[in-house]
């Protein structure tokens, strides 16, 4: 993957900036004025060193974090006059039982934001075009920025867990109809993916409620309530995973229910067509001995008397299972 | 859908004023005097615009919940001067499983309230109906109107929960009797729109008991109890709802059991004709062989030989099954 | 229902005096002194307004609670100098597993008690024929006679629940022996209730452990302890309550595992008897055949020979089973 | 039951004195100095009323909690100047699935601990023979001695619960073998024995979590952490509980796959046997037709045709099951 | 085992020392000055009471703890100055699912850190051997010390987890090609291992909490970030650990409803061969009988009649299972 870094600069009342060097951006952040954003992406440890140890000086530990491709669950850590925090990106698969998640670091400090990710994410890159163009988004400040990204992250979401839920409320209509295993076994797919992303949403919830609630000096205050609108949209993604799992629970009961039925479907007609068939086979092998004495044989009406036995076995079988609710 | 908006407005001791030009609702705003109800249902987002932003200038997240169609959970956002309410209307629909919700959004001012939904909420009409013919509904206040609205809506879920509940209890029964998976299916999709329903009571709960808890200037004290009342009948919701849950609970162990209990006796019936006739069918198919040396065949009894045999082994075979407790 | 309302009324060294008409009790409460206790069951809207709305100006809301008959979880509201009280009598049915409760509403005011409910109650009723004989009852003043009245009401249920507990383990070694259907179904109805009462117990806690805790004026210091007693044994009704529950989720283990293995059992035998018996009726029918061209039917020995082949597949047979452990 | 009491005292730089006399216990009391612990079991309700109505003048709700016989949950209530405790001590059965528990009601003041219990305890005796022994048991103070009971009641607990999940563990491995009703019987037992347990454990942590908080003042300082050590002994007690029902969980997940499994092996040699067995015997049986006119039966080669068919009809199915992998 | 205790001093600007006599540590310990760490393994009790008891004179509750050998969960106790803390190690198996923990105990002082456990920790060697070579681990202080262990400890967890759930993975698959026991059994195994682990990572994780959070004078204040980083850490297994646990829910779903859909194949394929050949062989047995009036049998069609009438059963019964969908 091509490494990248790029940064945006802003300046009261004056045209925004894009910096590709190195010195540009230290020179600036020297300069301590304006509202800079650094996005790295796939670089090596060492291009992280120079912007993330060198140039902003963050803690030792999350900078470790940033290194680190391992899962890590989201998180916000306050250094004081900067938050490091991480939320997950979806991670675009054409399966949609295969979502799985990207890590974004972002360190946001009073007059700079800087996020840094292993994988290039759309959310982000869309954030990154339009604050390009307009000028206001940076102006606004670090805690608005921080905002806009988090917020274009997880709108991201819904329109997923939306497609999960038309599949699993169709498989279940297919399963209801006809239980074959391939429907339950996409449907469970599903519900691990849906498992899998309520582990990832809900401690993000945690981490906006807290940046809603005014706990940190670098959000400022009328921010506040636009931490609380991502708190909302992650709420909606619960419930509707919550949705998702109930259906699927259900899936499961009809199914056994279903399959069970038609095993006791199969088992009564073998049952049925045994007792009526031995009984008669019975008759007509006692028949078929070469017993020299065997009186009935030689009777006029033998034959047609093992037909009226046979007509009678019939009978009563049948109005037996009609009592017993089995026909 | 028609799109519609109304407004009701009194002043102390005037008539109660029904307005319907804008102006004259931004007449009325301007003065600041009386109490003004603004009921707005299905907009254009330019009609939306016009009183949310220019008349009361709310806060934009709230409008953007206000215009957005997908599903909110039930929540109170306090702007100070105005509180943001999303409370979950009940849709009537024929199909009582097809329990689905309706979104109402409602600010609350000192003077004034606006609710705005995408559908017309029956309950909603009968207050505003009910306002129109009696005055002192606007002149107790805000609070007092909101809260007559919020316990109109609360109280049309009961009755489809008490039919929810019969139609379980009626289910139950049935499958007791005979458990047939459309019974069983019913039973299931009965449950899931329970459980969407839960999903949409347990925040809305939350939000009556903030209310009632004196935590917002703009709800008075003694109407804090009114908002009381609308939690305890959540809190029946709640727990009529958890009802049912176990109602389908036991019903699914009942079917499972019941239905196992019907292959076993199926099965039963099969082993037992079988064991009984194999052995008979054995015993004449033996003496139907064509082998010239068969002593039996030409001994005098041979035939009734035969016969004791067959009543020897289902006699004996009688004995084993009533012994293993199949019959 | 004959609608009754009694009231008793003890004055410092004075006889307890039993009040029976409205006028009597206005005069009294108009006092202001002594202690009164008024109770009221299944009276007419109107009566109910003489006593709560004019006599003893309850709010509004309290009213509506008392008069509605629909399900109420119990809870306390304080409205400072009287407290509303709704806790959950036992209804006593004939079936254990028919355990409903009656609702009983309690007005506790500093020197007045009201009680009412739509239906008499055996509890309250033998509280009020105590409180008529021993004036010390009303004497200790309105906090410990609300104690002595919810006392009384929730020591009913422990011997009820023993009963269902003793049940439940009878049912359960039953289905030990002989998993039937109708005894499942016995133990998931008395599951049933217990949940049902559960849900009304575990509120009903939260009531006495706020009247413990010294929440409200209205209860003096040395009476909290005594509610505290009323919450142990409520604690002693949840914990006996989920012993069952538990109970009947080992019995539903139990019946399941029992009856797949009869099935099993079952399915053994016919295996057994179908693989035996198969092939030996093969061997006969096959020397059943007329083929004009069958040597063996001509040889001395062949008859002799089908015994042979008979016995040597049902001792191979028998082998086959007993190195699998069927047999 | 011979019912009992007696009293150990000791007074600073004094020997130890065995009171056996109520009047030597009540001047002892009446002094005030020195250390006193009387011990009562299964009195008769007369000789509880001497000790603790007139000689400590306890509260009569916890007179009443400790000479009732019912279930009570462990608890701690505070009195000021003495704690009314009740813990549960392990009632030791032959039978480890018969696990119960029998009540210690102990009374903790500044220089006296008074422990009534309905039956002998041998944790307790066990104290009781160690404190006459050695002084200092007495000297350290009420609340040591409170400490040193409750721990010899609690560690109990640990070696029976090893015994049971050693037992478990056994069961499991088994029932992998060989899945027999009366293995999972037993496993259920020990859960529910288990379940009942935990029951009483987590109120009796909470009980040592509070005495180790400084909540009373009865218990000194450095006598709290002595409480936290009994409260870490609970803790196990429940991690170890808590593994043996996620063992007993798996267990019956395993017996009910095993055994559905046994089942699909039974099926599918019943099915592999009729499958070929039963066209054989209908060829067989069509050429034991007593028709004129049946070429076949008059051919030179039938018999042969006969075999051939059966051969063919034999390797036909063993392919097809071969390649459906039943076999 | 032999038993073993190593301990390092540094003082600042010296030379690292190893000590390896009592006197020595007895003497540093003495001075009070640089930082000491001793690490004591499988000692006998003896000497556990010369270092623990009577040279650092740590509370005897927490000394046996030390000794105890029964499982512990983590816990931290607060002494003033110095913490006691149990953690739990990964004791390294071959075979994965037997995933078991052993103890350390750890006392934290302002300038000394006393490790003990009954078995050598590799984790906790590699720290001994790092700050053998590199005197600024001991440097930083005992907090750090602490930590640097304490993270090394947590560290292992993951890889195993790792493997853990791998195998889950791979095991998921195969299932669901082929439903065997034995694959069932294995995954139940590694879920038992993975929730003991759980068991003791939440206790775990709460320690570290606490000492991130400045509740102990002991721990400085740039030290607890990096106990936070223990946290997430361990925030991460348990999230991994669920994952583990939601992948084993739904492969067992997975196993039963294959295999009862195995179960219906099966049951088809035998009940379609019955219904099929059953009344052929009835066909074919009938005109097997010796009645001499049985016109059929001289008719010179008759064993063409035969066949059309069995050629019209086949065509029948596959028409039929064909419209009922088995086929
Ligand atoms: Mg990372
Ligand atoms: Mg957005
Ligand atoms: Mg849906
Ligand atoms: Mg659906
Ligand atoms: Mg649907
Ligand atoms: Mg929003
Ligand atoms: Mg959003
Ligand atoms: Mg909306
Ligand atoms: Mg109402
Ligand atoms: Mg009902
Ligand atoms: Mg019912
Ligand atoms: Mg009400
Ligand atoms: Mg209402
Ligand atoms: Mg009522
Ligand atoms: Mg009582
Ligand atoms: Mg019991
Ligand atoms: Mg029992
Ligand atoms: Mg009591
Ligand atoms: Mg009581
Ligand atoms: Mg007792
Ligand atoms: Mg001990
Ligand atoms: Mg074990
Ligand atoms: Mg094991
Ligand atoms: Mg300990
Ligand atoms: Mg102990
Ligand atoms: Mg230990
Ligand atoms: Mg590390
Ligand atoms: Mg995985
Ligand atoms: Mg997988
Ligand atoms: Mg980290
Ligand atoms: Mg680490």
């Amino acid at each position: 993957m091509v490494s990248m870094f790029q940064a945006l600069y802003s300046l009261p009342d004056q045209a925004l900036r894009k910096l590709s060097s190195v010195d540009e951006i230290r020179e600036v952040r020297a300069s301590g004025e304006g509202m800079l954003w650094v996005n790295l992406y796939s670089c090596q440890s060492s291009e992280y060193d120079i912007f993330l140890r060198d140039m902003f000086h963050f803690h030792p530990l999350a900078i470790e974090d940033t290194l680190s491709t391992g899962y890590q669950p989201p998180k916000v850590d306050d250094f004081g006059d900067y938050l490091f925090i991480i939320v997950h990106a979806l991670a675009v698969g054409e399966d949609v039982s295969r979502l799985s998640t990207d890590e974004l670091n972002c360190f946001v400090g009073r007059n700079f934001v800087v996020t840094a990710s292993h994988v290039r994410l759309a959310a982000l890159d869309s954030i990154w075009e339009r604050a390009g163009r307009d000028g206001r988004i940076l102006e606004r400040g670090a805690d608005f920025l921080a905002h806009a990204v988090l917020d274009a992250i997880v709108d991201e979401f819904l329109p997923y867990l939306d497609r999960i839920d038309e599949e699993v409320d169709f498989l279940e209509d297919s399963i209801i109809q006809d239980p074959k295993p391939s429907a339950l076994r996409r449907i469970l797919e599903l519900k691990h993916s849906i498992l899998g992303l309520r582990r990832v949403v809900s401690p993000q919830r945690e981490v906006m409620q807290r940046l809603s609630r005014g706990e940190f000096d670098v959000i400022s205050r009328n921010c506040e309530i636009y931490f609380r609108d991502i708190y909302d949209h992650l709420v909606r993604i619960t419930d509707l995973s919550e949705g998702v799992r109930d259906v699927v629970g259900s899936t499961l009961d009809t199914y056994l229910s279903v399959s069970s039925n038609k095993m006791n479907e199969i088992m009564k007609a073998l049952t049925i067509v045994s007792t009526i068939f031995l009984p008669l086979t019975l008759v007509t092998s006692l028949y078929g001995m070469n017993f020299e004495m065997m009186p009935e044989l030689h009777w006029r009406y033998g034959y047609l008397m093992v037909w009226a036995i046979m007509l009678l076995i019939i009978v009563g079988m049948l109005w037996f299972f009609r009592r017993r609710r089995w026909l």
